[in-house]
């Protein structure tokens, strides 16, 4: 094990899989989650417990997540929509479980045909089935806020709501909640207090990640507020695999490489080499044929001389 | 006049067009010029006095500067290889005239063909140029470190030699020095690190503004290290036009429309009206066919219920 700075939540099997038409085959999969672990990935979403009908991409979630704990060194972690999901999840044994809740209402009975009071009734639900597991089997239950800083249909979410949703997510038996700015409509000013307001009311330790979206090219300068603000866990995909709504070079995540570079050039250690997740995008790029990958530092290349601030990994043993 | 919290700098017109082949014609760089002024850019750097042999897509930057100085509240900034360049600039009238240094001298002996000390040299003959001007016909001078961040010659270089060139620039009697991040070699910590160092040698007054490219990904989360550290003034280039090494998506300048996005959306006034702009970025592709422009705001649209930290604008003589 080796020291980090900050944790990089790998969410390209997930977000990015689902998000695009072609599905990968299974053992493609596992060999993207071997490779990023490799490369010092150490938290991976790896699949979302969704009806196949819905995600037909995801449909071998259980498989996959099965796979990935047998990873030493690996936290899995899992999308659930409902209880339903959840007790999917719990069977496959995910390290963590997070359940969306879209702060706009409207959002969220167009997206999930469902409340904010039914949601926080699912997570009840799944916070009850995890307190009747023995205590090392009980996976981390994270409550996601999604469209946290605006959504299309409602625009402006008020951050009292925000932080009303936080406060009820943590009531119901959430371990955590996480910031999602679904819609890409944070900027680095609303990231910082948006933290500082949830923080107030829930502590710190109840929020310490978020996952923010690059739709209008903030993404990096959003995840440096967050950090700045004290945030220490940024969700990224692979190749900013899973959203281009808009083109040329637009995207939906943002870029695990391109982020991962950030902080090392700061000297914030990420655990990751830069070199191995390269390899990781050329073995993801030849498992998905014309699928656009995006960020700039694969393509640019290391500056001359880049020291990372994650010193030369140790191979064997390293994830032990 | 309306009251603005940071100057954003266009430089597309200079370093957008000297990097593409075609030559955009006089009059549509005209019309450029004065639609951004009415957008709200305050200040354009509209070309360089290059031989027009070696750039012809400048080979008209007199008549231009000559033009845009009839346009009310416009500072036009131009740059200038050298003494000869900077000649004239000042027979053209140019408000702000910068000369690059490059911090790495293999880049500068590549590029420019001169050792760092013939370059003082021109910038204290430009000096004295400027020194017999009246008063009121004096531009603003400002030298340019450029590569300061690094060079894919060298790679990094040290931070003493940047500030030690910074005095030098300001000794040789340059009004200001500018940094400029060539490569995209920069990140956050460095471009605070760099600007502290800097201000402790030649004081507050003598730097206010960066010139980040976008390379690796990083150029607004630079740019809001930079303002974060208190740097008030930001080059960019609109569309992100000048500089497209890298595909998919990847971009030399960062672009005017996404910059502005940000600031404004975090309550930072920019004296910008973001339709406005994105008229300007119509107009710019509709005169440049074929040629790439870059940005994410532009494509995905102004958050639903956006609220600008720039006040809406009054046309008729905002600018007066």
């Amino acid at each position: 094990m080796w020291i980090v700075d900050v944790l990089i939540s790998e969410v390209g099997p997930r977000d990015g899989l689902q998000s695009i038409t072609q599905t990968m085959p299974t053992d493609a999969k596992k060999a993207w989650i071997e490779a990023a672990v490799e490369a010092g990935i150490t938290e991976i979403e790896v699949g979302s417990f969704v009806p196949a009908k819905l995600l037909p991409q995801l449909a071998d979630t259980a498989e996959v997540v099965e796979y990935a704990t047998g990873i030493t060194g690996l936290t899995v972690a899992a999308l659930v929509p409902n209880a339903r999901g959840a007790a999917n999840a719990l069977a496959s044994g995910a390290h963590k479980i997070t359940l969306p809740l879209s702060c706009s209402e409207s959002h969220s009975l167009a997206n999930l045909r469902r409340t904010h009071a039914q949601v926080l009734d699912e997570a009840r639900q799944i916070a009850g089935m995890i307190r009747e597991l023995p205590q090392d089997k009980r996976p981390h239950f994270e409550g996601s806020l999604s469209t946290a800083f605006g959504c299309t249909i409602e625009g402006e979410v008020p951050q009292a709501k925000v932080v009303e949703l936080a406060e009820a997510l943590m009531a119901a038996g959430c371990d955590e909640v996480g910031l999602a700015d679904t819609t890409g409509y944070a900027d680095p000013a609303s990231v910082k207090s948006m933290i500082t307001a949830i923080w107030s009311a829930v502590g710190k330790e109840a929020l310490t990640g978020i996952h923010v979206h690059n739709t209008r090219g903030l993404g990096l300068a959003n995840v440096l507020a967050a950090y700045d603000a004290g945030l220490t866990t940024f969700d990224s995909s692979l190749g900013g695999l899973g959203g281009c709504p808009f083109a040329p070079g637009a995207s939906g995540n943002i870029v695990t490489e391109d982020l991962v570079f950030m902080f090392e050039a700061m000297g914030v250690r990420t655990g990751i080499d830069l070199d191995r997740l390269f390899a990781v995008r050329e073995l993801v790029a030849g498992a998905l044929a014309d699928e656009p990958l995006y960020g700039f530092t694969p393509l640019a290349g290391l500056p001359k001389g880049f020291t990372p601030a994650t010193p030369g990994r140790v191979s064997e043993g390293a994830l032990a």
